[in-house]
C-alpha cells in the first residue's frame, strides 16, 4: 500500500538574526529587501511530522497536540499547495507539529516550523530538493525559516527572484562556541505579526537608510564570525538591530516592540561589554532580548541576567545545526 | 535716593549639554549625582532685568511681556530670597525677562533664565560673588543655570556639597568652531518638566549604571573638546543622550520624550557621519533633537535636516559666552 511511503519526520530549530530581515521587495514570495545572517539555536527543537493520505478530506495541522483551524490551519495548507505542485500528487496531509519551548517564550517559531515542514512534506511527498532548494521551499511559509534549513551561521542571499532567494551556511555550528541566552521579559502575544510589520516597514522615513546600510553591515558580521572577532560581531549585530527597532519605531502606524524591561537587559549588557565581557544583545521583533556570548561567559551571563529587574526566564542555546530528517 | 542703584540689567545663553545632568544626590540644593559638561548657545539670549524697589509689596516677573503668578513667580521669588539673605536686603524686586527664541522651540530656557537672574539680582543688590559664586548662587534656580554662567564649554563639577558644586569654562567659546543646529519636531509643552524628571531618575534601575560611566564619558568629552576631536566628540555625545534616554524611558513612571520625527533625525544624522560628515546628534528632556557640527558643515547639514519629514524648524546657534551685564 503506497500510504505507508507518503510520510516522513523532520526536526529544525529557530534562528537568531545577527543580521535583520525587515521588509520585502515581494510580499506574496517574500523576497527580500536585503540579505540577512542568522545563527541556528540547538536544543530548541520542532519537529514535524506529515503524512499524505487519501483518506483525508482536507489538510489538518496539529500544533503541540491542538488541532488548528482558521488562519494557522491555511497557511500550512496553502504550504502544502506548493509541495503538492512541486511532487505532482493531490492528497491531503496530516501535519503534527511540536515545540519543545514553550511558545510564551516568544521565540519566532515560524522559521524553525517552515523549515522542518518543508523537509518533512517534501520528503513524504518522495521529493529530494537539495539544500538551496529546500531552503527556497521554506522561504514561502515563513522568510526567516529559509535560514533555518542549511542552520549553522547561515546567510540568506537576497536573490534576483524567487528562483535564487534562499540560504546558505557560511560556517558550521561547531565553528564558534556561542551561546545565545533568551531573556524573557514578557509571555504575552505580540499585537503585530512578522508578516503584518514587514508590510509596514516601507512606511518608514528610516526603512532605505537601513537597507543601503546593510550590505556593509552584512559583510562586517560574516567577516566577524569568519574570523571569531566578537567585538566586531558584537558592534555590527546591535547597531543592525538598533536599526531595525528604529524603523519599526518610525513606521506608521508605529511599532513598539519593546517594554522598559527589554531596555534594562540592553543597557546592561552594554555596560557588561564595555567592563570585558564578551556579550551583546538583539531584540527580534517582540520585547525578549538575545544576548549573544562566548560560552565561557554563558554561566556568569546568565546569573547577572537573571538578577535583573523584570527578567521572567532565561533559555539558553548554542549554534545549532539544519534540518534534518529523524525517523 | 538709593532707587535707582538697585538695579541692573544680565544677559545670558542657555546651554545645550553634551554629558547630561540627570539626578541629583540632594533635590532642595540641586546638588547632581555627576558631573556635565555642555556649551553655550550664541544668540539665543535671555535678557533680564531686576530692580529691587521699596515700593513694592511684592515680587513680580514678567516673562516676555507677561505678568506671571503661581508656580513660575513663586519658584523666582524663592530665588530673590537667596539674593536677599546673601546681600542682607528685604526689599522686594521686580523681575523682567525676555528671550529672543520662541518658547515653542522647545529649548529649555531656566539655564539662562536662573543665570541671567543670579547675575542681574546681585548686581542690583549690590553683590559681587564672583564667576563660581554666581555659577553657585544660579544653580540653586536651575541645576544647568550654574554651567551658563561661565558660558563657552563648561563643566560643572559636581563638588562635596552647596559651596563647591558650581561650573567652570574649560575652553572659550572661541576655542572650537561648532554649531549647534536645533531641531524642532514638536513645538507642544512637554508633559514632565526637568525638576520633576530628575526626581524620577532615580527609580530607573539603569539610573546607577548610567551615573557609573559618566566620569569617563566626561574624560573623553573634555578630551575631545581640548583636542578638537570631532569623533571622539560624537561618540560620547551620543552614547550619553542614549544613556540618560533609556534612563528616563525605564523609569517609574516611564518618560517617553521622542517622537518617531526625533528618531528620524538621530538616525539620519548618524547616516550623514556614517558616510563622513562631523555631525553628531543630542536630545535633551524634551522631543527636539540638537545636532552639533563643525562650522563647516554646518549649511549642508541644515538643507538636509530641513528635507526631512516632521521638521518644523531649524535655529542656529554657535558657541556662546557667559553670563554679563549689559547696562
Amino acid at each position: 500500500m503506497i500510504t505507508a511511503k507518503l510520510q516522513a519526520t523532520a526536526l529544525a530549530h529557530p534562528n537568531i538574526a545577527f543580521i535583520k530581515y525587515w521588509g520585502n521587495r515581494d510580499d506574496q514570495l517574500r523576497l527580500p529587501l536585503t540579505g540577512s545572517l542568522s545563527m541556528a539555536l540547538d536544543g530548541l527543537d520542532t519537529v514535524t511530522h506529515v503524512s499524505f493520505d487519501p483518506d483525508l478530506a482536507a489538510d489538518r495541522f496539529i500544533l503541540n497536540g491542538m488541532e488548528q483551524s482558521g488562519a494557522a490551519l491555511n497557511r500550512v495548507a496553502s504550504f502544502l499547495d506548493h509541495v503538492r505542485q512541486l511532487a505532482g500528487i493531490n492528497l491531503f496531509a496530516q501535519v503534527e507539529s511540536s515545540n519543545n519551548y514553550p511558545s510564551s517564550a516568544g521565540i519566532a517559531s515560524s522559521a524553525a516550523a517552515f523549515a522542518a515542514l518543508a523537509l518533512a512534506a517534501t520528503k513524504a511527498a518522495g521529493l529530494e530538493l537539495g539544500e538551496a532548494g529546500l531552503s527556497r521551499l521554506a522561504r514561502l511559509g515563513s522568510g526567516s525559516a529559509c535560514r533555518s534549513v542549511p542552520g549553522g551561521f547561515a546567510e540568506w542571499l537576497p536573490g534576483s527572484g524567487d528562483a535564487d532567494s534562499y540560504a546558505v551556511q557560511i560556517a558550521p555550528p561547531e565553528h564558534w562556541d556561542l551561546v545565545d541566552l533568551i531573556v524573557v521579559v514578557d509571555r504575552s502575544e505580540k499585537a503585530v505579526g512578522s508578516s503584518a510589520g514587514h508590510k509596514l516597514a516601507a512606511t518608514s522615513p528610516l526603512q532605505a537608510l537601513r537597507v543601503a546600510g546593510v550590505p556593509e553591515r552584512l559583510e562586517q558580521c560574516r567577516t566577524a564570525i569568519l574570523m571569531r572577532d566578537f567585538e566586531r560581531l558584537a558592534q555590527v549585530v546591535e547597531l543592525d538591530s538598533e536599526w531595525m527597532h528604529a524603523v519599526m519605531r518610525t513606521s506608521n502606524p508605529p511599532l513598539y516592540y519593546w517594554t522598559p524591561a527589554t531596555e534594562v537587559v540592553i543597557w546592561n549588557v552594554r555596560a557588561w561589554r564595555a567592563q570585558g565581557h564578551a556579550v551583546c544583545a538583539t531584540v527580534d521583533a517582540g520585547p525578549n532580548v538575545h544576548v549573544i556570548a562566548l560560552a565561557e561567559e554563558a554561566a556568569w551571563a546568565e546569573a547577572q541576567l537573571r538578577a535583573l529587574p523584570g527578567v521572567l526566564e532565561v533559555l539558553k542555546a548554542k549554534p545549532g545545526g539544519g534540518a534534518r530528517i529523524i525517523n
